[in-house]
């Protein structure tokens, strides 16, 4: 079942546009692995966070990135760009109105 | 510069179901009026919760879709069965690890 990560991570005053260029890096192994999309992103109200939106094959196969040695990489660059909070929400993908029946 | 609006609609207990049948049901106006990704959700975590994840060309290409007649009529028919517990995210999209480069 297709699985849905959104979150929100609150940055160091200042680094926001770092962490959005640490995590728009293309890394092509996340669609090997099974990331269907993955969109980074900010907003005006907001100036010290940064979005992310992704979508996956399975909450496994999100789970099995988090392995990836690039990722673990990613993760580390990013803690010292981190202010700490952070907030989110998963889900499983039942359907969309923009197709003809209900995916699974 | 494509718009994420990702939420999460609290149900009356007992009648998620209703509402994810009632956002999934076809609607090709939604692409036609610019939306590139709409997908419904549940989490087992959250029995009475439905979830939404839309990405849009525009935050106006969103707003527009709220003035279509079919998404008032949704709206309408989802009224009753909402617990008015709402929250939600929005974000301006400015890249992904999936693209070559950060896209707009």
């Amino acid at each position: 079942m297709t699985f849905a990560n959104v979150g929100t991570l609150g940055t160091v005053p200042g680094r926001r546009d770092e962490l959005v260029a640490l995590l728009t890096r293309p890394r092509s192994e996340l669609a090997a692995i099974g990331c269907l999309l993955y969109e980074v992103g900010v907003s005006e109200d907001e100036p010290d966070v940064v979005f992310v939106a992704e979508l996956w094959e399975s909450a496994e196969a999100h789970q099995s990135s988090l392995a990836l040695p690039s990722v673990k990489a990613a993760i580390a660059q990013a803690r010292p760009l981190l202010s700490g909070v952070m907030d989110g929400l998963r889900f499983e993908v039942v359907g969309s109105p923009l197709r003809a029946s209900p995916s699974s």
